[in-house]
Formats: structure tokens, sequence, C-alpha cells
């Protein structure tokens, strides 16, 4: 057994405690071996003065819409949608998925992030880049009905479950998928009813947006009689292994219908107040034991990838949503954005336990927004930002160490990703 | 004349827009002195791939409060004032404030934060810090006449007019300061009068948090027949200089009075979410022609004292305010951070234009979440974050140059706020 040892520093418990303790990690297996006091390993990690956490899980994003980070702010989800977004996603071409891809994961990877589940096109290119980097995902091609006719929409959603058989098990494991049509009205009711049926019978999951605006739930309301997620678990889209995003507008029926049916929900905040969405009922979620991961969604409308922003945005806009200023509170903030997505997605990651995935965040700590240390967990929901990691681990091998990524070649990611985008841009003329 | 030439960066102007170009400074006076190509200087500074910008200003916060940053989170406002905050504060001895404001003064230099405007107790040691470490800064006493005798509340009144008049321009014009009492339900009606009258008297505004909670709001109502503000302005303390915290519940008539007056107020977003106070109407503030400037309020309730974090939440919660996905632009964003800030001062700062104060905040763009760069005033409003500032210059004095603080030591502060806040914690008992 090839080993890894991170070795000096305190380490944050599933329990949401704080210790000081070594952690080993068998490499080849990518797993926790044991977590105990002076601890050594073929290869060690220094955590002298730093806090070890789980690696965060970025349970819902576009990760190659990084290419369009800061290209349209400030409008509304439609009219952005349909003027700045669809039409330069009309000119993607696969190795603007690819560089766009490789962008997110760097980012991520420099911001503590192992784990992400993805929704978007050309998704074996995003494979190949989570192939590369060493980091985990979940992917899944996003299939959408709207504007397309019946055989095309069709064809869309057969590519999805496709492409979800396909990719399951890749990169040594480190790739899981979903079968993704992308939302509850712009996928015809048939095919969504396909969707879930084939991703079932793969053995994935379903992954949809749902309940983010009053725009897109009023209408189902109205049109099917129905709340969208009633009518959703009728289409056998509420499965425990599935999971929506957003989640928003929910009524107490539909927090119900999460709870009894184990379907996972990934909150979005930042995206959430970008878009002026609306706020969701996350300590009601939790009430009410839901499944709650974070997501950064799509950078275009974040704008970046760095889940300590969500972390934060959680336990902040958690305490608007409910008017209590003790809803999510740091430990259940910081929780979603570890087990909690984890949970969501159905791995076992994001917690430092013997025989969870060794995926790993290291924290430094010396720093004065990060000082004095009266609690830690505060400080990891409240004041620790992405540029605060110093190692990440994931599946047992080293991402970065001491802010270097060992992956990836970070110039040459930032120029492909800068040159592509712009050439994209032109390509779509917006 | 001594010269500061700040070489090879991009600059953010006035009217927000972005173009190549130096910045002259003349290091004695502390002003800007010249922008255009090619200029050269005694001392120099590399912007070559980097923004140069207008150093924030942070316009309301309690500095020393870092001291007691993670203490106590996720309690409602009043119980978290009396069984977290105020014991603490009552055992706070000088040596406390100054260590406390030394971590927070180094931490707003390293994310790029060269004013701030602090309402605590003890300034003179706070003063002392500002000296020392080249900020800018507006200093007041903050007087409250709850839980004092009528002879003891006059007295702390006292303080505020008379440390105002002792401070203002010290450290070579550095410091300015204000008259702060505490707020309007915190301070009597007649000292309120009276720290109008001293004030304005003495030629310093009256700054105090208002409006801050319905809680706050509505007693106010019903005790006194009258808005807060239309209260407050009778009694002398809403005049074109004088500026108020928070502003979170605010009706129609108040925005006019405030757009009538000329009264600034201090947006702090981070702390109306983490206490749950609500969302403060920045569009129709900014729609009104009202000086409207950011604030981290103290670490205890954000928890950091990053002003990034500050523009991004003002960005993102003003738009879930106003309901719509178009409010509160990212320029207006960076502007409220900048100018709208140093507007509501008072102070001729926030700006890159020839006679304003040399305070600027030199940005590395050279980072994954940073790239493309389709829009650099975007990047500012959504994706910049304190650790992305590489230089940072306030009065003509470079105070941090390539992340390494140069007037302050850092690793000395960070060790002396350590030790005075775990004493602190012990003496108070909590």
């Amino acid at each position: 057994m090839a080993t890894l040892a991170i070795r000096g520093g305190r380490i944050l418990r599933t329990d949401m405690t704080v210790t000081e303790a070594d952690v080993l990690v068998d490499r080849e297996a990518g797993d926790i071996v044991e977590i105990g006091a002076e601890l050594g390993g073929d290869e060690e990690l220094d955590a002298d003065g730093c806090l070890v956490m789980p690696g965060l899980v970025n349970a819902h994003t576009h990760v190659a819409m990084t290419l369009l980070r800061g290209h349209a702010d400030d409008k509304p989800l439609d009219a952005w949608l349909r003027e700045d977004i669809w039409p330069v996603e009309a000119a993607l071409e696969p190795e603007d998925i690819e560089a766009g891809a490789a962008l997110g994961v760097l980012e991520m990877i420099k911001s503590g992030t192992t784990t992400f589940a993805d929704m978007y096109f050309e998704i074996d290119r995003t494979a190949d880049v989570v192939e590369a980097s060493g980091m985990r995902a979940m992917l899944g091609h996003g299939a959408i009905s709207a504007g397309k006719d019946d055989e095309a929409a069709r064809a869309d959603i057969e590519e999805s479950v496709e492409m979800a058989r396909q990719l399951d098990g890749a990169a040594g494991g480190r790739i899981s998928t979903a079968v993704m049509p992308h939302s509850l009205t712009t996928v015809t009711p048939e095919l969504l009813e396909r969707a879930a049926e084939e991703a079932h019978e793969a053995g994935v999951p379903v992954h949809y947006h749902a309940n983010e605006t009053r725009d897109e739930v009023d209408p189902i309301v109205e049109e099917r009689g129905a709340r969208p997620l009633a009518w959703a678990k009728e289409r056998g889209l509420c499965t425990e292994a599935d999971f929506l995003a957003h989640g928003v507008h929910l009524d107490g029926t539909e927090i119900d219908l999460l709870s009894e049916t184990g379907t996972g929900v990934v909150h979005c905040p930042a995206s959430n107040m970008k878009l002026a969405s609306g706020m969701a009922p996350v300590q009601r979620l939790l009430d009410a034991g839901v499944s709650v991961g974070l997501g950064t969604d799509g950078a275009a409308s974040n704008n970046d990838l760095d889940l300590f922003d969500e972390l934060r945005d959680a336990a902040m806009l958690g305490k608007l949503a409910a008017d209590d200023a003790s809803a999510v509170a740091a430990p259940d903030a910081v929780r979603m954005a570890t087990a909690g997505g984890a949970d969501v997605l159905g791995l076992y990651t994001g917690r430092i336990e013997a025989g969870a995935a060794a995926d790993l965040a290291v924290i430094d700590l010396d720093a004065p927004h990060l000082t004095p240390e009266h609690d830690l967990v505060s400080h990891l929901a409240y004041a620790v930002r992405g540029s605060d990691v110093r190692h990440t681990v994931c599946d047992g091998q080293v991402l970065m160490r001491d802010r270097e990524v060992l992956t990836l070649d970070e110039a040459a990611v930032m120029d492909r990703a800068a040159t592509r985008a712009a050439a994209l841009l032109e390509r779509a003329g917006v």
C-alpha cells in the first residue's frame, strides 16, 4: 500500500468538531485509512498550522461556462439566457468545452473543491479534463427540447442516456454520471419520463433544474394543475438517487415530498441572488431532513467557482430567508458544502473518516482575516476564502501543493481559455 | 516633488471605464498628479497585467471588533449584543483596542481598503494605529446612553465631541473625525440634539446607526409619532455632512429626505444578512440620488473586513431587494465601494483623477477566477477578492508591495491580537 500522510494539522470531523490529528491515505485505493497521532506515510504533506477539511463538493455547475464569466451581467434570467447565453452556446465547439472545463477545474482545485456535478454539452471533453486533472466529477449531458423538433429532442435525451452509460466509472472510478434533462419546463413531459426510466434502468440518477423562479413555477401550477415536484414525482423524477438544482420556490408539500422521497436539493445562493430568483427555504429543508448540497451554478451567473463563497452565501442568505439570525448556522453551512453535497450525489466523500474517499482541502490559517481562532467552523463559514487553501488532495493524489497545481499547466490553461473565449464571442456575433 | 509612478497597468476611471495608463503621484502632498502614458517617478510600482483602481472605502466599521471574530455567530442582533458583545466590550482595555485595530487595519491593507470610518471606544489608540499604518480614517467615539445615568450619558457624548475636536486632522491630515452617537434609540433625544449641534459647530459630521431592524424602527414610529429619519432631521442629524449606517428599513418619505438633505447612507449588506436585519432598498436610494457607500460593520457580524465581499454582496443582494436582476449593476456597486463611500465621508478619494488623494489598490488579474477578461468592472463586482490585491497605496505611500505590508509587522500584529483576544474573553467570563 502506497500511502500519503497529512501531518501536523487539526482536522474537521464529520460531527463538525475540530481535533488535532494526522490523516493517513491509501494512494492506490484513494481512501482514507486512518486518523490519529503521529502517522507516517511514503509521501507526506505538511499541515502545520492548518485545518484539514473534506474537499468541497460543488453539486451543481456548468463548468465550461467559465468562458462566459463577465460576458453579460445584471440581466433577468429569461433575457439573459435568450440574448446572451444561448446564442453563444449555439456557437460552442468541443474545444471550447475542453478549454472552459480546464479553466473551471483549475479554479476549483485552487479553491479546495474536489468533486463537482456538471450539466453541459460535449461532456466527453469535460471527462478528459477530469481524467487529466485528478478531480472527481458526476457528469451529464444537459438535454433540452425547447427549440427542437420531436426527433431532435428525443435524440438529445438519448444522448444524455448514452453518455451516462458510457462514462459511468471512467477515470478509474472518479467519474460517475447522471441523466440530465434541463428542467421541468424545457423538456417535454414524455421525454422527462423517458429520461427517468432510462436513468434508473442504467443505475444512475436524474438531475434537473426545478423551482428556480416564480415565472417557471406559476405556469406549471396553472397548466398542469399540480405543484412542480408533485408533477415531477408522478413522472418518476423524485427517487432517492435523484437531485434537483435550485429549489427556491417550494411550498410545504414539496418540502415534505423531498424529505419522503429522499430527493436531493442543490442550493445555489449566489446564482439565485444574481438572477434575482429568490431565497430558498434552506433552514426548512434542513429541518425536514432533506439532503441539501451547495452549487456555484455556472460562472456566468456567479461569477466564480469558489465554493467558499456559496458556503458564506448559504449561511447569510439562509438567515434572511428564515427571518432568523440563528438559521443556517455555520456548522450546517459547512456540512452542506461537504458531506451534504456528497450525500446529494450519492458519493462517499465530504467527510474525514476511515473508508471515505481521500478528498481533502488543507486550509492555511496563518492570515489576518483568520485571526483570532475562537471558532474554526465559524471561520470556514464566514471568513475563509478559496485563496486560503494550501493543498488539495483528491482520490489520494495531491492535486495542489503549496498552491502549485501539479496536474494542470496553469498558465497554458488560462491562455487557452482566454483565446477560445474571445474567438467564441466573435463567432457568436455578440 | 518626490514622486511615485504606478506603471504598465490599466486604470479604472471615475466613469467606470478602463483604459491603459500610468498614474503619477506626489508622495509629499499625497495626491494624484497626472494620468497618462509612460510616466516615470522617483519610485515605481509595477502594475503590468494589473488593474489599478481607487483604494476601497470601508465607510462603517468597528475595527477593533476583529478580536471577536467568530466569538459568537448565528444569533439575533438583540441577544447577540446583550449576551455576547456588550459583556466583552465592558471588559475591553485600551491595549485591546490597539491590538484589534492593528489586526483590522492589516486585514484592510491586504484587501485593498485605504480609508475606513470607525465608531468605537478608546479611539486615540485606533488613531495611533492609523498613524503608524499609513491608512486614512474617519474616527469617532461611539457614545451610548443606554445603561448609564444622566451624567455618565452626557459625559459620554462630551467625550465623543472632545475626541472629534482633538483628533481632527491628525496623522498629517489622514485622520478626520465625526461625532458618533450610537443610534436613535440608544442615545437620549436631548443628547442626540446636543451631539448634532456640537458636531456641526466643530465642523465635523454626525454618524450613527439608523433604521437597521424592524424592532428598532417600529417603536420609534409608535412612541414618537414619526418615521425615524423625519424625527432625526428635526434633531439636526440629517445635514449634508452627516451619514448613517444601515438604512435597511426606509420608506419612500425617508428616501426623499435623504436625497433632499444630502445625508449619506452606508450600506452593510453582510451584516444585514448575518443578523437577518433585512434588505436595504439600494437601487431605490441610488435612483433618488442618495450618496451610498459600503461598510463591513464590525468583524463579529461579517466576519471579515474584506470590502470586496461587500461589493459583491451589494450587487447580489440589491437585486433580490429590488426583485430585479438588473438592479445594483456592477458599475454601481464598484462606485459605492470607492467614490460613493468617499462622498459619504466628504473626502476627495475613491477616484483616479488628478488632484484626488493618491489612494490606490492594484489588482493582479493573472488568476483563473479572473480569466477571461470580458469585463473588468464585472470582475471587480463579482469575482475579485481581497487576496487579489497586489499593492496598496495610501496618501502617496506604498503600504503593501507584492502582498508584503511595509508599515506593520504582520506576524507580530496577529500574535498580539490572538493573545489579547484570548485574555479578553477569559476576563469577560464568556
